[in-house]
């Protein structure tokens, strides 16, 4: 599981649960099923009418990614990508059928299969750069959803704030300050549940959504790079330097003693895989 | 009628008349005539005041578009421009013709009459993108126009508030509860009047709508590479396969073992058409 | 008179009477001078401060553009165009003079005059793309001035309130509720003012002004296209087809059985003036 | 002084002393040294954290440039520039030189002395070009710093606030409303403070400072083009034309029957100087 | 130590001790843990599940490199620039090694071994510009990380209140105003934490963060025009005068007799290394 989401999770529900059980006279007040009920429902409502149903459902799947702690495999893409190039410029076209099989990023594997098809070079990247913008599209479109319901569960909250506070003014003239408090810690009971979740689930689910993305493009880019250069047939352990230039982190650019070898550094002379927005 | 958005208005309502049914004394009291004629009236007579009559009076058609179940024919449209570009390449302008009258698409209508026509390639596929370009526009505009409508309900709501708070004021010094709590939630009313309309009805409308925007702009895109080829006179077969990875969605570009098979992924060689952000 | 504008600012008063009336002890009450004062005045002053006076002064014009129902006489555009367009490849030079003085659009105008000129194309689109950009970024920043004094009112209208509030709770110590209410009422109406304004007429005439603006651009970017064609001698008729395909709105580019002749939408062959962000 | 700025804060000074001593009972109860304190030290002190020392120092500078009614001498600038091409179309260097002492636009200064030393074209518009995007960067940070401090503002007066309130919490046991109103009116005044100040000062130095680089952005870019055609020395009378229809207001474009003459608005055939979007 | 930060940081704890101290009946009472616990815990929590943990742990560095007074070292940058390019136009090899080892700018170092290693400049420029993408993507995505943190401040904050507003509602029929206060106080003190903490602390850092970003950009700018110019064998002072021409800070463009020597302005003739939106 992914380690700084558990962390994230934990701390949250620690803090809440710390402050409940501390300040709260009855900390089981504050489960007040009709008020979450309000956010969560009115939440989706609007999700659903903002969105296709295909898409409100793939939330679930989205809290899943968020969960899992996904690697990106970059060493092995890297190695991957070598070898079949070592066997591709040997020619052994037979080798490199089989070693595709083994290939488990569908992306690479496309790349692979449009160099052995004799693609010209132009059309594999005009693809390759085409589905990395259609990637960076959905994956956009999945993080605003989010963000979306983070606007809305505030909104809810308040509308549920609202409620009770009108329900609240019908029997202000009792005057029995007992009943007038419940009701208005029910009345603000939404509004707390609206804010907790935008905050502490729907925008830090977004944001990792669109980190995740960022990483996902570099990584998209090198491969895309390391196809450029399997084409040109460049030579393996070129490949492997630059390919590895592509995701290392460059720390402090500017005056650290680094350690940057040059070599590491160079790239190839000339590939037209250009890096694009990445 | 499109599912999420019924589901989504099931939903909104079955919450808030649960809420209302369960927690107000008398629920009937949150149906307030002149409180939601304020914010109605408000609203619109400022979107009266911000865009031309014409473009307002669009609005209850897009309510429509919105219900509507709105269904792409991506598929006709692929099997249409195939079928149109084998009797193309086999030069029989009369069938070519014939089979144009039962195109339902009227953007593929013009683009496979320009290329019987003999227009220059470069001609069209400008003339395309700028009926692309417009749309975009177009339909950008009208989602903006509920954003609009979105952002002055809750000022009117509010607005309304304050008008009764005033008249509240004026009533303080009589000291009856009764009436103060009565004209309060009168005055609150319309706030939640504000909020309700603006996050159950306006911005799922405008979300809606532009997620719309961007589903077509995918298929016009297709269609636009579909007319290159048969342009070019590409096979129909090849044609078909590039139009299917238009609209095909990649599920989890990088490490699911995906059944992508490269030839259909692999693009006409030289088309100009390159995709525009799309 | 703009219909539009004219029903929004009636539906806008009317209900705005309606509910004073209807609601309000005495209605005249809400009509607080130095509380207009206040918000105006403070909106003005920081208006002053933003911008050059000459900007400032512009904003009373500017109301006046947008009650004024502008016809952007597109149709007799493009007849002009089309007549002189003729004259011009006939050689009638002495009639293509006289028929520009009666030509009422100065842009249309200056394209003509540089094309009888002979100045180069390319010089001429330029030049009439360089005063495109100048209107826009103009009539942007005009919008931007009411945006700007739609963000000052709410402002001074909470700076009022919040010298009500101040004044109000030194004499808190009194307890004269009679005195408190009015005191408080007095302080909400700047609040009141402030979003009133914004709402019901700085950012209604932003928003107008924009939209008008893009129309505009519309409109000047058909008149660049039609001068660019009258350079190439096109036949007017080609011409005429071409400029009306530019101001016609495509309803439902996708799925209507629609009557887009496709001849209409033809474009001329080699013209250099691309339609650029119109 | 800057007019617009003067009559800004007159009005502006007149409203809030016309507001204090009409509805205050005493209106220097409203200067609360403390409150302003908190306001204006918090607001510094953030923005010492935010910006380098160097930065936070020139904002006095800049004060006083809003002050200040800039003149743009632009008619000054086209007759120098003019003057000195027709000597140096004579190839009256030292004239030339001696001229260039009497600039007093250093853009303008810098620009020429490239043509002298037989610059290439290309060189000195890069230059240029460059200086333009370097002012703008900066002006722009300039223009934020006072963006950045209108949002400090009112967050450290809701701060003073937030102290005022907690510390009149602890007294609410007593009861005595007469010293709860006045430590609430104290604990509003800050807040009173932050919005007057972001509203009356800090965003509206922040609108002119960007509207004055707009207006520059335009002087330079006349400037770049003039260099551009002394270099390739145009007739000094097409120049004083071309310059000038670059600062000159072009008052509704599209349907007032203007009296711009073309050939004013001509411009010069094949300069390489295309305004970049200034 | 970065004398602004100090500064900053020494008017804000100034500006709070004394508020308390002068307001506060006991100023201790502001210290309240929990309070603090439910902001700092929620911020950190909901950001540990925004970010990955390796971008969480990078924060407290990153408070490091606020606090340090960064040198840019631009200076001595041109210097060795312009030692090395000397001895490599002299054909000094050994001697350029020797002097690339002293070399602490590792972007400076990477840019001059490519040099040597005879990498051709197009692809050298490309690299460089590959890394300065890199590093504005990733500064700015630290920027963005306190930025978020600025977001989950307030709103834990409120949070906080609202859990202390619900339980102070429980207890509001006791009516024993000392207790209400007291409740009241520590409720409201959440929201002060959260608003001091995203005012004094992340927004200030996150602008400071993109403040220095900008200055490398130039910084960086520059050393890829030097390497460039060292590339083409340019004459070493001609290459310190057009480093310096890029570091210069142009005071006042337009109207000030400033003392810009053109000669130092003059940039070398074809070089292609064009800045970039620096």
């Amino acid at each position: 599981m992914n380690p700084s989401t558990l962390i994230g999770m934990i701390t949250g529900l620690a803090v809440l649960a710390g402050v409940l059980f501390w300040s709260a006279t009855d900390p089981w007040l504050f489960i007040n099923l009709p008020g979450l009920a309000i956010v969560l429902g009115g939440t989706l409502a609007a999700t659903f009418i903002s969105y296709p149903l295909k898409e409100v459902l793939r939330v679930f799947r989205l809290f899943g990614t968020v969960l899992r702690n996904e690697k990106l495999y970059t060493q092995d893409d890297i190695e991957e990508l070598v070898r079949i190039s070592r066997l591709w410029i040997e020619g052994n076209l037979p080798a490199v059928e089989r070693e595709l099989g083994n290939v488990r990023n569908p992306f690479l594997r496309v790349g692979v299969q449009m160099v052995i098809d004799m693609t010209p070079e132009e059309d594999i990247l005009d693809f390759m750069q085409w589905r990395i913008a259609r990637l960076k599209a959905r994956e956009h479109a999945e993080a605003q959803l989010f963000r979306v319901m983070a606007g809305f569960a505030p909104a809810f909250g308040m509308i549920g704030t609202l409620v009770g506070l009108i329900n609240l003014m019908f029997v202000l003239g009792d005057g029995d300050m007992q009943v007038i408090g419940m009701q208005m810690a029910v009345a603000l009971m939404t509004t707390f549940y609206g804010i907790l979740l935008a905050n502490l689930l729907f925008k830090p689910v977004a944001v990792k959504l669109e980190r995740r993305t960022e990483q996902r493009l570099i990584v998209m880019n090198m491969v895309m790079q390391g196809i450029s250069m399997m084409y040109r047939k460049r030579s393996p352990s070129l490949m492997r330097e630059t390919l590895k230039s592509f995701v290392m982190s460059f720390e402090d650019e500017i005056h650290e003693a680094g350690t940057v070898s040059a070599s590491a550094a160079r790239r190839p002379a000339a590939t037209k895989a250009s890096v694009r927005d990445g």
